[in-house]
């Protein structure tokens, strides 16, 4: 059952799609206090209670223990003491001696106490006073996300091609780049279906233009890559980069779309292209001519996008860095104490993503001037939603493929998510496997990680095994960034070994895609932790490095450098598969722990007693999957 | 078997003590390539194979798969994808298919590729080609362990009270801060021996000065501390104030004993106390005159010491700082593109620990003005052992607590290390975890981490379970940096919970201090992984959370959030205890995988069949405890 508590007048987010009749705030029936321009409530834990939720989040899959904040951040550094990342995404569910779900409707910070301050509270502040809250009581943990995820609407569901494997780089900055990685994966055999192109596929960064330098003729470009079965995906940023004659920017400026400072000019910021404006996707006029500027590619036969840098990311303003540079010229000459030292690097290291910057953009909401800070969380999430209402119009349901950075519930209607420049650490692997549970208890189904970590270099073995987990999300592609080592996976010794894992993820597709439409149109989670299955299992309920996958499933991925294989903990009896190429290993395992050895070129997966599931002949493009001829194990 | 080849006319690091006929390195039995400024060889490795070795260095207890190098660093930053901390410690132990050791002394850059670019290969290169390398044959890993570690001289054994809990903070900063901490501890019944004095003890940063508005009588304080059982460990740091009338600046001055730049004039830096001179621990003369230096503090009762920033950590130079000052003045007024923005913030981050800098000091060796590159990594060892040869001339040994945070093989006859500026991350005590083998591998015996985390906020929990591992560390030591949240045992809920666990040390004194004296006078290691144990035990060999410790013991500490117990592996029968305050709780259990539970307040440990160990009982300080009544478990 769901209650739907409101205080103020709050602005509309699109997160709900269902009508509840509201409640006032008053009868909320947890301690609170309203005021001071927030409003503050909390609810006591017992020891072994957990807390689910907030999507993609730093730490575990039990988010007890931190204080988290709902503030879109560009932050790459997804150490644990992070409080935020790129989404906001207020659903929790408590589950325990008390089993509730609390989804808090409301556009800008919201503090998260999980037992932080003290073990066994919550404490959570919304930061202002005019916000839905909505309180869903009855039934398990699984039964309460079914229900949010209910009102929130169905989840986004991508074309089928969106299941194969794809591969990223900051940047293959041109046809021969691109051409590169396709050669690369059909000499060594391995499947693919998607190619990216990061920013430099632009004309200096311009959105929905070309570099036609590097791609002389995209359009053809692009068909000749289709009929290879080869879907080619570019990026597109919030920023719109600011100079006379680049239409966007002209249009823009001329029809006043623009995120503006107080004093009514355009706010501006620099990002990749240099100065830059930001469109107003809290207008639903700028909305609708955004989304239809990705007319410009999709004329051009592109049928995929992700969406990037719409926290959005800010690497300076004109203003911050003014002050910057005029303070470092007034202390030269000066014997610099360490006070001023540290002041002086901090105000450099300060310049990105300022809250003053933040603070100094208005948007325009129905007439009126709405600051920023009031709207941050769903900057991004609109921006995905101008796409995806363009899309929906012009090609219907499930032909484009798209996912964002950034993102709010709401979106997970039109779009899928990222979870952003994440690193190639090994503890990486694990985190990306924390968020898929919690991302979908917020909607967001399709979705995964940089496999082989983003920033920094890799290394052949964490790739594979990055991977090795990446076979089961529904967003498979490798990315990695600019400077860093080569990933692709014919760039490192014995190729074979990628191909058999990535085979895997083929034989797997139509398993895995029919496991995503049903979550999707059912409102159910593809992955869950062991705990929503096994509530009285002690063990189970504290696991952190394996989830169930559909009704059939449970995946346990390795995830410590040269590690021949994992202890792994069944709740029940199953079989223990071990895929690799063509190839089935199987192995009935009694519940309880066990140390399964799993080789670099092996994806293990676990059988419930009673359960098969579908696998079809491999091939090297989505498109050449037959799903009439499937074999079960 | 120990061979020594030699290379050219290796600077002596005093690394080795023992001697052996040199034999030159045209024999050296890898294949090898020796020109161009450097020495590089290598070897190739089985799938199973395992590198141990590097001492305090990052990832995993096996090194295998990543690029280390031997360059001591300035870097909190522990992550996966550091190659370097605060020390070069150049010992490797490579076990499987082939088992031999290689010491490589050498005290500038070594570059170790162990497996990173090629699974199954090792290729190292060696910065010069002066040096010495050691090649460790016969016997199992251990044997050659302690084969080395006699060549290298016993390991420094700090007093009993120095095996007390201690506790640290950036800072207590004065009398009244230092007092709150101890009567915080006695108010909750938990034991304490040391409290730290960080920075702010000292006058303007300066070292062997006490701040006397801070510490108004520092004399009569120490010693009214002293007759609480409570001793105080001032921090000495490597740079020394540029101040007129200092007497220690002066006197360096004078007798130009300060590090030089190129033309002759001393090298400045900024540090805590602003610009400083940096003493030339290379050069003899100054070692005698910079360890005599300690005496100001010995007098007034101190007889414990921890040394800091001598990689060095250099925050910035007079000359780099002014080079970025004037880089952004030039810059005013333009518009800036994305290059020249990132340029410029790259130059104010780059400010500290700048290799322009480090290129500019020179040292005086027996005459010769030597560039500090050649030299880096034993700058801050011989800082410290300026220390140890004072205290040695002046106490005799035993006397003096004192641990480094740079360091080189050789130090560890004269100190113990803390493992440098970690992290309140939970991970973080599997890294402390996985340094302890290899740190004792290098002769560092007495040795530990922050615990509970330096940087950034912990959680009680996270302290509690820190501190079940700090139980056994030789060094249990719990410190947090400026800003951070108190984390005393006493600052958090349930401060009966901290007791229960620092009891335990107490009690396991007699155990750990005996098992640390035959470790040192045997050149034995206190900590081992388990494959040394039970190297054909396939589990036991990958292990990498738990530790064999002494002949008797295994560790296993529970380093997740909210987990209620951990799956640990047994490679034999065991009996499972958990110690709590003074109750000890057993259970035997049999080879193989088990979860355990283990509360909050709770220590496990494992004991091997046939094994006891003794228990003391708990005293409120080290020189309460009855070492003649003990009981065994």
């Amino acid at each position: 059952m769901i209650t739907k508590y409101t205080s103020g007048s709050p602005i509309d987010t699109e997160a709900v799609v269902q009508s509840f009749p509201p409640r006032k705030i008053t009868e909320f029936p947890f301690k609170n206090a309203l005021g001071g321009g927030k409003f503050t409530f909390g609810f006591e834990m017992e020891d072994g209670d957990i807390v689910y939720g907030l999507g993609e989040a730093p730490r575990g899959i039990n988010k007890r223990g931190w204080i988290y904040e709902s503030y879109c951040s560009d932050d790459p550094f997804h150490t644990e003491t992070k409080s935020s990342l790129y989404a906001a995404h207020n659903f929790i569910v408590l589950s325990g001696s008390k089993t509730f779900g609390i989804y808090i409707d409301f556009p800008s910070r919201i503090r998260w106490d999980l037992g932080y301050t003290s073990q066994n509270s919550a404490e959570i502040t919304v930061g202002g006073t005019d916000f839905d809250i909505y309180l869903i009581e009855g039934g398990s943990p699984r039964e309460i996300v079914r229900e949010f995820r209910a009102a929130i609407g169905q989840s986004y569901i991508p074309p089928l091609w969106a299941f194969g494997y794809q591969q990223s780089r900051w940047s293959y900055h041109n046809a021969q780049a691109v051409d590169r990685v396709i050669e690369g994966y059909n000499k060594a055999d391995i499947p693919l279906d998607c190619v990216y192109l990061d920013i430099d596929y632009m004309d200096s960064y311009k959105d929905f233009t070309i570099n036609s330098e590097a791609f002389p003729d995209f359009e053809a470009y692009v068909r000749e890559k289709r009929a290879q079965g080869i879907h080619l995906i570019p990026i597109i940023d919030a920023g719109v980069k600011q100079e006379d004659g680049y239409s966007v920017f002209e249009e823009g400026r001329e029809k006043g779309y623009f995120c503006k400072k107080a004093d009514g000019s355009d706010f501006e910021a620099g990002v990749w292209p240099g100065m830059c404006r930001f469109p107003d996707f809290l207008n639903p006029e700028v909305r609708r001519w955004f989304g239809e500027k990705y007319k410009t590619l999709t004329d051009m036969g592109i049928d995929g996008f992700w969406n990037d840098m719409n926290e959005p990311a800010l690497f300076y303003s004109a203003d911050g860095l003014k002050k910057a540079l005029d303070k470092a010229s007034s202390l030269r000459g000066d014997n610099l104490d360490l006070g001023k030292f540290f002041n002086l690097k901090d105000v450099f290291l300060g310049l990105s993503n300022s809250q003053e910057d933040y603070s100094s953009i208005y948007h325009n909401i129905g007439g009126e001037m709405v600051n920023h800070q009031r709207v941050h969380n769903i900057y991004g999430a609109n921006m995905t939603k101008a796409a995806g209402e363009y899309f929906e119009k012009a090609f219907g349901r499930e032909k484009i493929l798209m996912f964002s950075r950034a993102s709010f519930i709401g979106a997970h209607r039109s779009s899928g998510i990222w979870f952003g420049d994440n690193h190639s650490w090994w503890s990486h692997i694990l985190l990306n496997l924390k968020m898929l549970p919690a991302a979908n208890m917020c909607g967001f189904l399709y979705c995964g990680a940089d496999l082989g970590g983003f920033n920094e270099n890799s290394t052949r073995d964490l790739v594979l095994r990055f991977l090795a987990l990446g076979v089961f999300t529904p967003l498979m592609r490798n990315h990695s960034a600019l400077g860093t080592r080569d990933q692709e996976g014919y760039s490192f010794e014995k190729p074979e070994d990628f191909r058999d894992i990535i085979l895997v993820r083929y034989r797997l597709i139509p398993y895995l895609y029919s496991t995503f439409r049903r979550a999707s149109e059912t409102n159910d989670m593809i992955f869950r932790p062991l705990s929503f299955d096994y509530p009285d299992d002690a063990v189970a309920r504290e696991c952190e490095t394996q989830l169930m996958l559909g009704e059939e499933c449970m995946i346990a991925p390795v995830c410590e450098q040269n590690a021949g294989g994992r202890t792994v903990y069944l709740p029940e009896d199953m079989t223990f598969v071990k895929l690799s190429g063509e190839n089935v290993e199987k192995q009935e395992l009694p519940k309880g722990l066990h140390y399964v050895s799993v080789a670099l070129n092996e994806v293990p997966l676990f059988i419930k007693k009673g359960k098969k599931i579908p696998l079809c002949k491999p091939a090297m493009r989505t498109e050449e999957l037959d799903f009439d001829e499937l074999t079960f194990i």
